[in-house]
């Protein structure tokens, strides 16, 4: 039985650090209006969507706080409150990310799941792998990369979750099939820029059956792992960090036989801290089947069938039939590198 | 301080079911002579190089025999001890695959690093990936993968090791210096063919702070994972299979900052099976420097510097900065997918 539905990346274009919070809300909106319109059940946001991306500024406690969404249930906030309520009346499902400050006063890069459906945040998923450093560069021209400084690291752990209603409710739990793999509402994972890197994040979801991983980013226009050369041609460089992108969702979404759609924060910030684009589907084949075209704010739909993702988990991909944990005790018992002695 | 060296994959063409073993030893050393030819100090085979890849066929215990190297030590086998003696006096090291019969009748899909300069293997891996199926398939016209029922899984885990005299004495142990990180002899690891689709083979290497994988394999020349189409285009399967093996090697190469190497068994075995060529040398940016241009006979060079490999291992892949094993556990203790319940 067919478990197709249609999904989408929201791309957003430049946001300065003095851009108005109202009109950035607006664009938001617009972009939720247009997937809808274009018979999008689910929309995916970037990392820290309301906001420029501050973790390049080094910041007073004071100039920090307004970047934040404060309290437990971000559709209650004011600020943004507005865009939750339009997903509602559009009954679109959203996945968007924010920072967030706890009512215990923790600081963590976030993002979650609204469901149109139950008209709730359904699962919250907090940034495990955050990069850069914890205190600025000594070099004054260097771009900073303080999420060590600003954010805990994610404390919720890589939970998938059924996101209900965008599949025909006859697929739903049949009580006289015993193997329900396959079946069912769609398996969601969500991730957060940086982890999208490193394949522990994937395999923890794919560990859960994941078929579909959301993911929205803020990634600069400038690979740093260029070989560190200082004089580096500035097109390459982009060529180079969107090459690392497009390689990492399309290897990690083959590896774990499900789809994947990433949303970028992209443009060109306060005119000066450049972001790639690249918003994407990616099929479980590891093929991008739908990609942005430019910068800006724009929509990235394509309609998928989750039952593509079946053919991979149960040949090369079959997790129970061919993964050899007896091997791998080093990856979480692990955290750095342990060269072999010199000779 | 420089720590070039030339390295070379030797692709090995067709070998039919009843190819001469004596011919296809002299076709191995004459690659080998290539290599040395062209300065290369270490040069990879494919797996099970000394033969056709027999799991594809359903064997009887005495056809099967005659594909096994006996014993421990595969430099002494009568079969193929010209081709280590050839490294040997050509001073080249050697990567090669073989199917093992161990001294107490253990059968492996094992590969050996030969060392020049110690004039001995001085590593030795068995595959833990086995891929296809224990049992012939009921379809008579499928092409079998019987690695699990010739092979027992690999039971020598991922070590990795340092390679002597591929680069100069003056950058072997410093004893001023506490770091050696990314200082003395390569650190090499080796996976054979289905291991490389897997990131925990290349993350366990990773973590040793492997600096060269190697890896010989046989691919045949369609993707299997291609949506399960039975009348799938021949030469968009292969491309599919070959997008496939890049994805693995340059995604897997960049997550871990090191070089790889694979070698590839190509061409069409008795006139019907199809394997496809793509042996390359892949840059710790994840980007093909060198790649062989058919599906014969063929050696690829290229001349890499270890040095390139820290950047990235001290910056994006700094495991012991940025890895979160808290949340990783899942990965090593559990072998096969446990979905979310049905809502």
């Amino acid at each position: 039985m067919s478990r197709k539905l249609k999904v989408a990346a929201a791309q957003v274009g430049t946001i300065h650090a003095n851009s108005d919070r109202a009109e950035t809300l607006q664009r938001l909106i617009t972009l939720l209006k247009t997937a809808a319109s274009q018979g999008a059940q689910l929309v995916v946001f970037p990392e820290t969507t309301f906001t420029t991306f501050f973790p390049r500024y080094v910041l007073s406690p004071t100039e920090l706080d307004k970047y934040f969404e404060k309290g437990d249930d971000i559709t209650q906030s004011e600020n943004v409150k507005q865009f939750f309520d339009t997903a509602q009346s559009l009954h679109i499902d959203v996945c968007i990310g924010y920072a967030e400050l706890t009512s215990t006063g923790d600081p963590y890069n976030t993002c979650v799941y609204y469901s149109a459906t139950q008209g709730k945040v359904i699962s919250k998923y907090r940034k495990i792998h955050l990069p850069g450093t914890s205190e600025p560069f000594d070099d004054p021209t260097a771009i900073n990369q303080l999420e060590k400084k600003y954010f805990k690291p994610g404390n919720l752990g890589f939970n998938a979750f059924r996101a209900p209603g965008l599949v025909p409710a006859a697929l739903k739990k049949d009580t006289t099939e015993p193997n329900t793999a396959g079946k069912g509402d769609p398996i969601v994972g969500m991730m957060i820029c940086n982890d999208r890197r490193w394949p522990e994040s994937w395999r923890a979801y794919g560990l859960q059956g994941v078929e579909l991983v959301l993911c929205g980013y803020n990634t600069p226009n400038f690979a740093p792992d260029l070989y560190g050369e200082p004089d580096m041609d500035v097109q390459a460089a982009e060529r180079e960090a969107y090459f690392h992108h497009k390689l990492v969702l399309e290897y990690n979404s083959y590896a774990n036989s499900c789809y994947s759609i990433s949303a970028a924060r992209a443009g060109l910030d306060d005119g000066k801290y450049g972001l790639i684009g690249g918003s994407s589907i990616v099929d479980p084949n590891g093929h991008t089947i739908a990609e942005a075209a430019g910068t800006g704010d724009e929509v990235v739909v394509a309609e998928i069938d989750l039952g593509v993702c079946r053919y991979g988990k149960e040949t090369m991909f079959d997790f129970g039939r061919h993964r050899r944990i007896e091997t791998y005790g080093m990856i979480s018992s692990q955290t750095g590198v342990i060269e072999p002695p010199l000779l």
